[in-house]
């Protein structure tokens, strides 16, 4: 095959919503610069736009009117799965859904040496079996030796931090990963930062969530934040990377933020509206931390060596990193052996 | 050429003082991971230590003492630049030195497709014109196009901190850089978090460059930290990075804490004992940050719009990053279009 054959690449992009078209926008911003770059398929739940075949790609510029205007109808998993069937290498599906289906199709796709790109969490953080099959079938790029596809999903931790490159690069070089510790969720951070500044004010609980979930901070539904589920997530994918083989989110203590009486509440609004009779429990862990100097913040750990993840409220010295944080900022903090006492820190909007 | 030849990597390490002797112990750690690495030559100033071939490496685990036992002389440019002459590809140069002969090399190593991994940075700080040659012969491997090698030089600023991946990641995305600052030396970093800490104590100025110089913080003449060099090397490379053609250190201010009497005074320790005369002039620096409820640190700032760079001390509010860091860390912040007000950091041991 000509050199030029093999620089090309091939992008289907299943997903169009919020981060979907965000992306293909950034995409199609930097789109001049890449002329190598290619795009075949935007699917979305209810329609899809595809091109005929690799050598007459879709516009980067117009694909939104062009998939507004498609009448081809969306495409079921088979069809997802076998896209590329007849396109050259290097081809790669960028899952921008937050879908469980489309995760279960990654193997397939990595062994047929379609590369996977995805912030979605479900093939990382669900059920241990497809995450072991996605990383037997991802070509691992410092120790090769068959044709596979390649596996980046960056933004399922920290959004655009570099989090999970950071983890793997020290791993990869053979340093060992002690404790990993930090705020990864930015409602969490906002509200926190927010209820309990290191300067002492602060609002009180319930309007916090209000004021939060007015700024777009929250899910429709703030309750999908204060779970502390989406933490859990997140830890099951660093600890997984570290070799840590946790089973699901509920597998360690994951603590709700969410008044047992309000858990079966039917909608979000109703729940808001009942949050402010609880404020005194938030207030009473407030206080506590203030009594010693203290701040309180919703923070996900992992100790390797104990094979312990832990998600919920902790008090950490007005000094510590975690307590400074800013606006919706995460901040995920690795103790190795080769940095000793003071961890190699990251952090950024989430 | 079959598969497995193409995953086969050969690597030589020109440079065996410290940072060789470190890497090269730290690569015998992990490479029964990775059969396909291969070591095939170890050069130092005064000798060198080459495998026959490509088919008989040298050993990982005895490098060292094989080193000693060589008879082979050290190796001029010429017959490192044309040490891979024979063997397939993939290989990689490992500069361990800090020389310019060695990296003036570089451009020829690309081009012949050979990659160079580095933390030296005399190739990508020092004169303008070898920046772009180098820029010029290197594999971009977003945008491919040519046989060429690799290049990698992330340790040529906060050390093993993912600092050139992150900022290089930001641009090829299509995230407009706007400011970094941060700070970049080690030495500095320490001096600076005892002399002036948050909490108001740290002791005179020169006690703690000599408390600095015996922890093996320092250089051997401390004057070499003092100067702000290494710092504004450091600045030029990230600068280039983002698209500046600074042309040299000398193209920017750099504050030096050498008072000027004893630039010249012949060596270390001379210097050493005649610093404590001069300590009422960082007293001063230190107790007008104090006034203002501030602390002193010794940054660097690269301000891209105005293509403005800057090495010296400046005031920081007690609150901010900069000013909690701790013992010898290295932290680096990003301000981009996409972060806005909260910068993207990453902070660590540099």
């Amino acid at each position: 095959m000509p050199r030029e054959e093999l620089n090309q690449i091939y992008i289907a992009v299943v997903g169009a919503g919020g981060v979907g078209r965000h992306f293909l926008n950034q995409l199609a911003a930097i789109a001049p610069k890449y002329p190598n770059i290619h795009l075949l398929l935007v699917a979305r739940s209810t329609k899809s736009l595809a091109a005929p075949d690799h050598t007459k790609p879709l516009s980067f510029q117009t694909w939104e009117a062009d998939l507004e205007k498609s009448t081809a109808p969306a495409l079921d998993n088979d069809q997802i799965a076998n896209f590329f069937y007849k396109t050259p290498r290097h081809c790669v599906i960028v899952d921008n859904t937050s879908n469980q289906d489309v995760a279960d199709l990654y193997p397939q796709f990595l062994y047929s040496e379609v590369s996977v790109v995805t912030p979605n969490k479900k093939g990382f953080s669900g059920y241990l079996g497809l995450w072991k099959r996605i990383e037997d079938a991802a070509f691992h790029h410092l120790y090769p030796g068959q044709v596979r596809g390649l596996l980046y999903h960056e933004s399922s931790v920290g959004a655009g931090l570099p989090v999970i490159s950071t983890l793997k690069d020290l791993i990869d070089t053979g340093d060992k990963v002690q404790k990993i510790e930090g705020v990864f969720s930015g409602t969490m951070s906002f509200l926190f930062n927010n209820f309990a500044p290191v300067d002492g004010k602060g609002g009180k609980w319930s309007a916090e969530v209000a004021k939060a979930k007015e700024a777009g901070y929250t899910e429709p539904d703030p309750r999908d934040d204060l779970n502390g589920v989406d933490v859990a997530r997140k830890l099951v994918i660093l600890a997984r990377i570290c070799g840590l083989e946790i089973e699901s989110t509920d597998s360690f203590p994951v603590q709700s933020l969410i008044p047992v009486e309000l858990e079966s509440v039917k909608s979000g609004d109703k729940f808001m509206e009942k949050l402010p009779q609880y404020d005194s429990s938030m207030e009473e862990v407030k206080n506590e931390a203030v009594k010693e100097g203290k701040v309180v913040r919703f923070v996900g750990s992992i100790d390797v060596g104990k094979k312990a993840l832990k998600v919920g409220l902790e008090k950490f010295d007005k000094g510590h990193p975690i307590a400074g944080l800013k606006g919706s900022d995460n901040i995920i903090s690795f103790y190795t052996e080769r940095y000793g006492a003071n961890p190699l820190i990251v952090q950024g909007a989430g």
